[in-house]
């Protein structure tokens, strides 16, 4: 059950001019469900991505960051059900296999697509159902079909998670919609399992490269649920080069306020995995402060955020809440002194300078376990500096669901 | 259910000559069960101890630190029920009002009693029940209570965990009899929630300390359950000094006998701490070699070790192995080459060269799954180092005991 999500209504899911989308139900793993997205991006577009740093990347990945780096982008192609990681050259062929599929099917060059793959590791790629399923998806293009394209790349998520918002930046309208999956093994470093963001604006390849950089810091490289990094985790943003808002550099001073717009887009993307994450029956953000660096502060935060033990508490709406002080005297920093931490759950204060607060009582604590979003607030009393990221609890469920993945 | 382990028989857990074992029903936490147990040491003994790294290391590891590096130890007082961490300054009141209270009853100094807690997190300790309970459990004292004490350490533990043995080192017999408890927040980063072995036998608290360490280092240091290192991690050796062997000092060719005897006996007292993991239905051997450094292979093994999908892979006897190198790209390890990763479970030749093997089929995944006991068999071509590290699966129970632990 997903924690205050539900699905986008389609009505509000914009087009953005210069992006067509386009699915079809390929049969990859499961039959009669959307498992292939296609992506066309008009000429012109700038592309920018972040990808997985997981070492076993998947061969799409792998693929991705070279073409990236080399030439305009025309198309991604995304399928579901298989992963395409764990599978050596086979694997390298099958994802190059498909980009000249589809570079045929669009007259473009098969180095202007690029691939992504989800779902299971190291099976084989069934290439040639993916391949017989492009024409019937290409067939599909059209500019309003977000939704569609959300459900189509979605794997154990129960939502589909697509956001769209529309800004002014001076004189000009700017549409920005985006689509995410990813429900387990999340725990993005570099971005989340998949999200595909586009907006209908110029941007220089540079410069969309260092907002995508910044977004993804502060939305898919903020969230957890079970600690594992993926091998496929890809964020893509496009600039579709439509619409008359043209950022000319960094220096540009609407680029900052198109940069929060795009992260707000993002972390609404990311909070949705979160939200819907497996087993998931709580938001929990975990947000610490005083601490001496902001990387300090993240490995407070995502030891806290990554304890089965705290997670089972709040499973249990239980504030046994010495769990949280236990993962953050776990969490490596160096010479940290307990006597000047503090611990607020929401607005009950739990622990003054180390100690259980005089003031505390369990029905206070009890009365904010019981919520479905908490706030846990840590203050280190070593610095300015502060983060915050975003989990869920550790149910059943989540066992159900990761015991029966394949089956 | 424990993997494979049954409770120690009574007859087989020998007296070591110098050392003594009394428990009582303190009330702790809960009536009528064992919750407080004092061990009376010979004058003349040797004390060492390797304590948890956790910062928010409990009152009582805190004195323990203290006093071993001060004084002869007289006697240990070990109460269950309630952990005495994240209690700050009235902690460490009641940790020392503990050892007073002990020593009177003992006829020794404060400052030669060693306090223990095991239990809930930043609750503040009853310490007038303790004290109360401190008369009955002196009482009690004698030298074949191994059975017993290992009861009363006891928390989410399912069975007792004790082992004895004797050997010989030239003309001398030497008995060694340790308990141990522990079943959930286990990632020991030192030492185990608790173990306690005693030897009959003469070592040099500087000797014993280092041999203290190394056993730490292949046996409590090499598990997990759950990734969470307890506030309250203690392992304590003694040496009680009756007994004709006398080990003179580092050098004595005896002393490399006994280590490895001491080593075995943690060793075995750490994988039945496993084999008891709170839900476990799996005993795993993690085993990663031809790393660069032991460091490097640690890391892989315990990313694999931790991994949630990992994990419930294991509950579900699912051979969705993928996993397993989706962990290992998650492990921090520079530049490693994919391409190089071997992988094999029990004897069965999963992954060549970072790729499916061709000649691996599911049924033989499926086979090794379903066992009790599995080793997962990683080699990363980069070197000689090699490290192993036991761990169980995660299950359904695990979260109901973990959700449900202070009801």
């Amino acid at each position: 059950m997903p924690v205050n999500l539900s699905a986008p209504r389609r009505a509000e899911l914009l087009p953005v001019p210069g992006v067509e989308l386009g699915w079809a139900e390929a049969g990859i793993r499961k039959a009669n469900r959307k498992d292939l997205l296609v992506i066309r991006i008009a000429a012109g577009a700038t592309v920018a991505g972040v990808f997985t740093r997981n070492r076993f990347a998947a061969a799409p990945v792998r693929l991705c960051r070279e073409r990236l780096a080399a030439a305009p982008i025309r198309a991604l192609v995304v399928n579901t059900g298989n992963a395409n990681a764990g599978t050596g050259e086979p694997g390298l062929a099958a994802a190059r296999a498909t980009c000249e599929a589809a570079a045929r099917l669009l007259g473009c060059e098969p180095n202007e697509v690029l691939p992504f793959s989800t779902g299971v590791i190291m099976e084989p790629l069934p290439v040639d159902r993916l391949i017989a399923g492009l024409p019937s998806a290409v067939n599909a293009l059209a500019p309003d079909h977000w939704f569609e394209a959300a459900e189509a790349i979605m794997t154990t998520d129960t939502l589909p998670k697509a956001v769209s918002r529309q800004i002014r930046i001076g004189e000009q309208a700017v549409t920005i919609s985006g689509i995410a999956k990813g429900a387990g093994m999340i725990r993005p470093d570099m971005a989340t399992m998949l999200g595909f963001i586009a907006m209908d604006c110029s941007v220089p390849r540079s410069v969309l490269q260092s907002m995508t950089e910044h977004a993804a810091g502060q939305s898919f490289n903020r969230i957890t649920v079970d600690g594992d990094t993926s091998t496929n985790d890809s964020f893509i943003v496009i600039a579709s080069g439509a619409g008359r808002l043209a950022i000319t550099g960094v220096g540009d001073s609407r680029a900052a306020k198109l940069r929060e717009a795009l992260t707000d887009v993002a972390r609404q993307l990311a909070q949705s995995i979160v939200r819907d994450g497996e087993g998931a029956t709580k938001f929990i953000e975990v947000r610490v402060g005083e601490a001496r660096s902001a990387d300090e502060a993240a490995k407070v935060a995502y030891a806290v955020a990554h304890s089965p033990l705290v997670k089972t508490a709040f499973f249990a709406s239980d504030p046994n809440l010495g769990r949280i002080l236990a993962a953050v005297g776990n969490a490596g920093v160096d010479n940290l002194d307990p006597t000047r931490v503090q611990l607020l759950l929401d607005d009950v204060w739990v622990v003054r300078d180390g100690g259980r607060h005089p003031g505390y009582s369990e029905a206070d604590g009890q009365r904010v376990m019981r919520k479905s979003e908490i706030l846990v607030h840590l203050k280190l009393g070593r610095g300015r500096e502060s983060t915050c990221v975003w989990t869920t609890d550790l149910s059943h469920d989540y066992v159900s669901i990761n015991a029966d993945y394949r089956s």
